[in-house]
């Protein structure tokens, strides 16, 4: 119950501020044996770090990694690992005006009412930065799905109206352009979409979709640690998600039975499949087998240039103006996030399965 | 980890299979001195209870709870509450014929899959039998909440296509058509639409809307155990749901930051309000004191008579027809189901921002 | 952090009063395919049934345990196992009288103070009945230990001053006297020593031993989660509890390095061994394969028949005769809560085992 | 579960290997508006500080400790609290060569079993030097309760046979001598016997005793998380614990109930008392308001300079003469890690006890 600590058997806490010192991840209940370096975990930092694009802060922050613990000859020892990133670029000139501001969309009014006070200093602790933990976290939650053959496929759906076309699904083409869309021609109209909003002083949302592969029949636990309910939890936990669905999602509260089941069946080889996956992969809490399919709604930054009316912590109707370094979307930076945290979600569940039944006990014992 | 065991300081346990001996849920860390009795946990369970309505399992049971301990003169100990229903319509002969076969939209396969066998009966633990302790426990939670003036209104916003009219929403209605919706057109409407759906031996799905009412500034705790991150969680446990959203939720989206921002404002009194509600209640996972607005997509009942294409657990591919009772819609039967698990979950959050300040605690102690 | 849930991956919670309708468990987390019935169940609650020998309270109670979830075809589901023994013989009356009165030694003035008042009757939930739940899960937690060739030896090592001789240690008959003493002629004496305290209408403590054999090297969390840490919780749970001590215990602390420290040898097959055991079969809070061997001191039953100086809920001084029915020693009948409590909190350690290394997740799932 | 995560609400995760980059510690669930900072933390490490007498390692660490977030204005920010002390004095050198051997008394040989491999510079996470974190994290538990009232005296009791007198006890003394007793005749003894068993190549062992004071009455959760249960865990995963006994200990196992039983009474000003303390402060779990008094045993410091046998890492036998920098006591540097896990476990409790009655939630909220 104590919030920045998350999951039960790999358990990560996150600790750190805007413009404190850095900011770090613990992970506990990592097995021993896994191969680990600093480069490795990088590769994910760098997916979500400032500056890589005009459309994300210009905060300048190399955002590198440092194994503090836990790994020994290049391997994880089975003890929590320690890791932080320096903060470097702190300019806190730029936040003292709004230290008695509550900023709408933001969490200074609710923080301040909750605490008595806070860091006012780049939203502190509800500052976008806490992800850096949860993204280093999730490379090694990701490295350990990936020795299993999990693999994971998430990038940018849409932003604000303007969507991928499936028809034009190039999985290269995510990383090879700054909004992560997996088409490259959306990407272009996204881009210039968000131009375009930027030079109006405003910001925008939009939706990630991640596609899980390769996972094993019979991870999650009914009936309150269901697959989808733990993944809804740690996606809905990534500060401005709005929304979360499975497979055909909200669509299915519009469809028939007989259009939402999906069929089983057995290949020539008597492998089981199913003739659709309207499911997202999860059925009864457990997955099937199948893609695990999920989206996650973004709301726009609510950090934006425009006047805003609001008020300060003496409850006095003022207006405010945003300065400081603010990206125009929070989307294309979240993709490694929502990644990161429905890997380090899976492994819980990839652990307790082994213990579902005594024959898997005693074939492990004995 | 334990999938059964929801909550960390306010703790509900739900046990029981469809056709075993009962249905029960264990609370741990009910306060003592609530009152409590039989017909009060009655009322919400008579909410859920099958055979209310032709759009219902003609199952008849009265689904009547007992307390078997944490209760002592009508109030409750601060020990463990244990709650009960005994089963009493079993009739396990109409699926023992399913007992081999893996049905389309349900948890057989996974479940076979998992554990190496299930309970085939009716569904066993994977049966919607299972919310009866969820329901009960959730009204005990529903109790202290109130005791509080925190108060829920939660009701059907579609049924397939037909969803309620806002101008014509009247909170009386819901409680007075079978739908449990609040819009007596719509529900008029949906009335029929159900009937046609049942004569194609198909069936429909729907969206909750649940909106909680005085809930008190600071409820949530950043990072991960953030407000609406436990709601989601709690709200996609429920079998059939496929999303879960707050406030402007998918629409988010598609906003920009100018119109998704709510300015705060205070009034002549001094009290602070919001000019609209997108957020939801919620700011950086932190109640802001404004109502809480969430809305769950519910997928049709897998259950169907029409024939379907299945396997065997010997991966054969055969042809099913399903017997037995079954709601051709989930929706209005999981109302109640909603409200219980959204007010579990804001139980614990209550309880744990009692301790987050020094004076808080001070003042508590000294 | 809810005080009636104990364990994190093997779970159980239990629920009950003295005088209430009955007295239950629920376990979560047990794993699938485990063979459990009523009649093994029972063997472990006759172990601490009342009125089986004259050093027991005469309250007449079969204690018959009754499984209302989790058990199919003989077997456990890996859902939910909910078990319940109704309480028979109430005699409330007995107890009216101290409703206003706090015993010395008893949880009477605790439970009011915290809680503002309580059920008085029997003791409540603080009566020794709350251990039938612990024993009934703790026959679970032993068939799943056994099947894995790890076994219980425990019993009672001395009553008041009387202490067995090693040298007459006959493992038979432990269960062979109303005492589960292995040394029968300690036994005799402690018969007669309690047959005096009893005529002197007082009450004496005892100390409890229990050696666990077959226990695999490597359970047990670095560096909270420790098997011995764990063991000690477990332990102390229960009601009169004083003290715990593993292997060499409170000696080591007046023993030299060199004697204390056991040496490590292999035999010619070059199996491992340790040349003593003061460690009690644990180094660093891991199992190290000897057997784990630990003691606890239970202290005299709180209930005696002398007149005793107390007050009331009024805060006045007044004077106490305790009538009712209770045990001269709550020792015997407490060895297989001991034996439970060990069980139950082995499990938790033998599954999260299972996932410490990165080569034991590969063999598992590849 | 997972091992190095400790606590519920006030939650600890320790960090860290002996000859790592550093050890450190987060702490989630600090409330708000503590007010701390490095000196006051410095306090507590220094007590347990290497090289402060000649019965201590003579390794050379100052262990400064530098607070990384969660602090701001020199107030908790109720945030998570990150702290660090880097490692300095490491000479690695003199462990390589114990690499492949299992020193007994050690953890090598179950960490190795457990994990597959280990780091074996100075025992790595199985080092003393780990308990750093829990003596800074302790420093912060033991500001929340001293607000409270709630104060600590916690003092070696005995080193080896020598035993401090009571009749001699002098609390100022404790801090003043390097073995922390509060008798300085027996704590000058006790130096003699240490100076002989270091000449021998020898160590020994010792008890702790704490004692607590102002804890109100009704900390403590029935049947599982009792304050004790609780207790004894958090001291019991010290390494080198092997009893914990709470009150009359195990001497409670030789006493009558009515020597056993505390009598209440009610002095002239109506408040309660006990006319003795056999209970040790808890009653069926919960604080009574008397002094809560245990005692810690200690085995000998496992590492030391006598050949001993024992077996590599071939499982070869063979003999081991261990060199470096080893204490000949763990005892007196012990004595802060106590207090500390002793506070910890404690703080958790305190909270969840402001949730036990319906009273005491609506007046914090209404």
């Amino acid at each position: 119950m104590s919030g920045s600590v998350y999951g039960n058997i790999f358990t990560i806490s996150t600790w750190g501020e805007s413009h404190g010192k850095g900011i770090g991840v613990g992970i506990d209940g990592c097995p021993a044996g896994l191969k680990i370096d600093e480069s490795y975990i990088q590769t994910f930092l760098n997916r979500r770090k400032p500056g890589a694009s005009k459309y994300s802060t210009p905060r300048k922050e190399d955002d590198l990694v440092e194994i503090l613990s836990g790994v020994f000859d290049g391997k994880t020892t089975g003890t929590p690992i320690s890791l932080i990133v320096y903060n470097k670029s702190q300019r806190s000139n730029d936040y003292s005006e709004i230290a008695s501001c509550y900023r709408p969309g933001h969490a200074d009014y609710t923080f301040d009412q909750k605490y008595g006070f806070r860091d006012y200093r780049g939203g502190g602790r509800s500052s976008g930065r806490e992800t850096i933990g949860r993204v280093a976290a999730g490379a090694i939650a990701n490295a350990i799905l990936a020795e299993l053959g999990i693999t994971f496929t998430c990038y940018t759906k849409s932003i604000g109206p303007i969507c991928i076309d499936y028809d034009k699904f190039d999985k290269e083409t995510i990383l090879n352009n700054p909004l992560y869309m997996p088409d490259s021609e959306a990407a272009q109209r996204a881009e210039e979409f968000l131009q375009q909003q930027m030079e109006q002083m405003d910001s925008v949302g939009g939706i990630i979709e991640c596609k899980i592969s390769g996972v094993p029949v019979g991870l999650g636990e009914p009936v309150f640690d269901k697959l989808d309910a733990n993944l809804a939890k740690a996606v809905f936990s990534i500060g401005g998600v709005k929304g979360f669905e499975l497979g055909s999602g909200f669509e299915a509260s519009k469809m028939f039975g007989s259009e939402n089941n999906d069929s089983f069946y057995a290949d020539d080889s008597g492998k089981i499949h199913k003739k659709t996956n309207h499911a997202g992969g999860v059925l009864g809490g457990i997955s099937d087998g199948d893609d695990i399919i999920f989206r996650v709604a973004f709301k726009p930054t609510p950090s934006i240039f425009k006047t805003q009316d609001t008020i300060n912590n003496n409850n006095e109707n003022i207006k405010v103006n945003i300065k400081g370094r603010h990206d125009p979307i929070i989307v294309p930076r979240a993709v490694v996030v929502v990644e990161a945290m429905a890997a380090i979600s899976l492994v819980d569940l990839l652990f307790i399965n082994m213990t579902s039944s005594m024959n898997k006990i005693r074939d492990f014992y004995l």
